[in-house]
């Protein structure tokens, strides 16, 4: 038997995840790089900036989902940059990672539309550790503003700002509009927390633009009786410590969460491969870097106009969809070399064909959007629909439990378990 | 009807929220301050420490669990400083707080008999913050080392050294053999989890100094079995960066964790009032401080010797205890001047007795050691016994069934939920 062929994945999101699932053969050295140990369930991470859940419910360590696939090592660590001319992935703690296939699928991080400063005063949601953020701040937020003697402080103090109208803003408006009107009910002596200001700023004319319009018009509704105040057409001018700039207003806000756009790790710029404007990598049909045939990119990381000429969404269905392809073109290129068949171009490779299984967003209690295959939901059902379909792909059967008794816990008692503050220094 | 009494309460453990919830009458304008929003149920803070639970499973918000109780207001802020003259507390942010009656229950932090210095390398565990550091610190040393080709390096990234053997260190050092033997168990591909060092060190000659013997020894074999080094009679002499000096011998562990003693917070040493050795207020027999009979303390920070001469020891059920006792003579004092009686001095006051209900200890799987009022348990029925008591004190009823479920899981595969790690800045 040859020696195994060494495989490389760097990132271990929903297609770098997938795609090791997909290569369980001795045939493959497989190494996932991730700089957390953890794969993290990003479509339920706005419940943990909002309190609803607790870290280690949407999360589970990739040793231990990869456990009993033996072929395949999990290496924490960040990556400095790659050497496709060297075939090898410079680390920065453990050295460099020599690889006969690369997948590189590290997917994408908050971007702030050239504005990189903006990102000190308005954090975004990607991480964990974002999440958590989040949550301390506010919750330390509503502490001060229930002892402060100044209403404009007080006034500031409550205030929560979310730019960007697409299903993370509205999934984090409508969590922040209950958790301020039906969980801290009661809670406070001073402060009526249901005085709290919650805004939405979108700078296109309607919330959830990919969505159908009628969709989009039910989610306004629905979140301006929750207490949200939406401000579509608007556009951020600025933005600083504590406060924004909105179509000429200032607004005064003790939190700024920016949910408006993503862009590429920077990690790309160096690899001298074409990228589209966020920075991310134009694959070919087969998901491989141009030049590059030993190299996939899949996940938010790529752009890729897929064999029906569609644009593939930034989502978790058509990130592992990527990643189950690159899996196979992978075993087929080892499967022709063991048999001793000619290797086949990139383009005669099987090519890359997205399901669209449609889109959802949950805006809070028993109300959520969804539209599959010209098929559209709203109310009570869409968000039965939501639940169930983010409990099937949630990682990890003790996790599901978990966070279906949490659900059911804050359902039947408007509370929320997680509303815990740490981590301040 | 007259002005209602203000009482302060100073922290939120166990004998200030007991505290608070016996003034729950229209007669007290009760604030409870504390540092973190949160009450923590600390017998369980091991397990958060050790990848068992998540830290909102064993905290709930104070101002939840006190919502409604209409007359008590709760603060998040840190002491600065009490003026006991003056009859008001100096708040860090909130400016000052004047009293009528003071109830100091402050707790205890981590002591480093006389070497503050070596709070550097050697961690205690007192707070969420604590055990969530030293969760990464662990995880993240074994990924490390996982990766390193060097033998010493690899032994030392895997050597976690305990300091005190009392509940606190044994227990450590049960949860850590399990997870590095039992958890770990196939999910590295180079590192052997099961040859991780776990070291318990005790200055004393036996474990559990507190027990009975034949339990100190049922311990020391049980830790041996489950793989822990267990160095009885050996004195710390040295903590440095990543390396500690015991008896002589210089051992290398990339954790270092101090469970071997507890003083006072630092603000009594400014009240001028009779403290013992550990910084802890001597209080009179009604648990009021000498020369102020409208201040009291409770908890870990009173060095108290009870009405039938015993000196009450530093654990929950006696700072509960002599929480309820404080409100009741606070109540008691209410009614007096109601009523127009004369006042009683300290010595005429109800004298707080301690229910000495007896003390356990959990070592892991199936194994604990229990023993209340001259009876003995040992194993399994121990160890159930543990598990009984600590979910009936666990505040929140979600949280019981949480932890419950995470417990049996934990119990069922072998595996833990919590080993995810966030916050590395």
């Amino acid at each position: 038997m040859p020696d195994p062929i060494r495989v490389v994945i760097l990132g271990g999101g929903f297609a770098g995840l997938e795609c090791a699932k997909g290569l369980d053969d001795p045939a493959f050295d497989v190494t996932l790089v991730d700089r957390q140990n953890h794969h993290l369930f990003q479509p339920l991470l706005y419940q943990v900036a909002t309190a609803g859940l607790s870290a280690p419910e949407i999360a589970q360590p990739l040793r231990h989902i990869l456990s009993g696939q033996r072929n395949t090592k999990v290496l924490m660590d960040s990556v400095a940059s790659v050497d496709l001319a060297g075939r090898r992935v410079i680390l920065e703690e453990h050295g460099e990672l020599p690889y006969d296939q690369l997948v590189i699928a590290m997917g994408a991080r908050t971007g702030y539309f050239g504005h990189p400063e903006w990102s000190r005063h308005a954090g975004g949601l990607k991480t964990l550790d974002d999440a958590m953020r989040i949550r301390r701040e506010v919750l330390s937020a509503f502490e001060r503003a229930e002892w402060t003697a100044d209403p404009e402080e007080r006034a500031r103090l409550t205030t929560i700002a979310i730019v960007g109208g697409g299903p993370t803003g509205v999934e984090l408006a409508g969590a922040f509009a209950e958790l301020s009107r039906v969980v801290f009910s009661g809670e406070f002596r001073r402060l009526d927390p249901a005085q709290a200001r919650i805004l939405l700023i979108e700078a296109a004319p309607r919330l959830l633009m990919p969505f159908d319009e009628t969709l989009s018009h039910y989610t306004e509704q629905k979140l301006r009786r929750m207490g949200v105040e939406v401000r579509t057409g608007a556009t951020v001018e600025e933005v600083g410590p504590e406060y924004l700039r909105v179509a000429g207003e200032e607004i005064r806000a003790a939190t700024i969460l920016w949910a408006a756009g993503v862009e590429a790790v920077s990690q790309t710029r160096d690899l001298g491969v074409p990228l589209d404007r966020g920075g991310r990598i134009q694959v070919l049909a087969d998901l491989s870097v141009p030049g590059h045939p030993e190299v996939f990119a899949a996940g938010d990381i790529a752009a890729c106009r897929d064999a029906c000429g569609v644009n593939v969404p930034a989502l978790c269905p058509a990130a592992m969809q990527m990643g189950k392809h690159v899996a196979s073109v992978i075993r087929e290129v080892a499967g022709r070399r063991r048999r001793g068949a000619v290797e086949q171009s990139p383009g005669e490779r099987a090519a890359f064909s997205y399901r669209d299984k449609g889109i959802m967003a949950t805006i809070g209690r028993s109300a959520a959007v969804a539209s599959s295959k010209g098929f559209k939901m709203t109310g009570f059902t869409a968000w039965l629909a939501w639940l169930l379909v983010h409990l099937l792909f949630l990682v990890g059967f003790k996790n599901k439990v978990s966070v279906v008794l949490q659900w059911f816990y804050s359902y039947a008692v408007f509370k929320r378990a997680s509303r815990i503050i740490t981590g301040r220094g």
